[in-house]
């Protein structure tokens, strides 16, 4: 399956592939935040989804729900597909603490702290150790 | 089912029930904007439903979805589960227009409009009317 990336997207760091998405990471070290992009072209919403496909996105978002929660263990997780500005469907999944920068309020259009280049990596790393842990059970 | 709506909630109007979700409409003018929320106690976010409810839920939200976008025929369409204030689960469907009060940026957060009063109920009549018709197919 060959499908192209927005430039929104195509500038975020790569986690792992699942069989219907591909994970991204957020570089906003505020929050533990990726992204899922199904792997096809010409999808600016679900909508553009097939109801099969919608129920495929679900269980991979399931997936990346729990391995987020896993490892952070936030006080509320934020799943979202919004696209005003990046239009290809790509579902947020963001963990949320009492207290962190925007809390209770949403975080989008807020500039954020970057990672360092170690930490990034560190939790790219864990992030898609998870996922791949849960993909097996 | 006997199930309870947080005070947030409990506040929105009813637009009508399905099977697992019950569908509130949020009072701002400015953007078509529903809600459902599965008709279940203690469920705070998705990590509360079980594999089976997500996925009727997404079913569910695909209805909403299509309603919304034959009424209003957006340029966008967000989906979202928050709920950082409001800790029960509820899926935001909200369409969303080029040139409209937040564009491209998201509506949480920002005072609207209400609608008058037989604006308000036209709409929500609309909004279940094309939901039910729907669920029919």
């Amino acid at each position: 399956m060959t499908f192209t990336l927005v430039s929104g997207l195509a500038q975020k760091d790569f986690v792992c592939d699942l069989p219907f998405c591909r994970v991204l990471f957020e570089d906003n070290a505020d929050y533990p935040w990726i992204f899922l992009v199904p792997k096809k072209n010409n999808v600016r919403n679900m909508l553009d989804l097939t109801s099969e496909e919608r129920l495929t996105l679900m269980r991979e978002t399931e997936i990346a729900e729990k391995a987020m929660n896993n490892l952070f263990h936030p006080t509320q997780t934020n799943v979202a597909m919004i696209g005003n500005k990046t239009p290809q469907l790509h579902v947020h999944v963001i963990c949320r603490f009492e207290g962190d920068p925007c809390w209770p309020g949403t975080v989008w259009g807020v500039p954020g702290q970057p990672y360092s280049a170690e930490e990034k990596e560190k939790n790219i790393q864990l992030i898609k150790k998870e996922i791949l842990a849960l993909c097996q059970k």
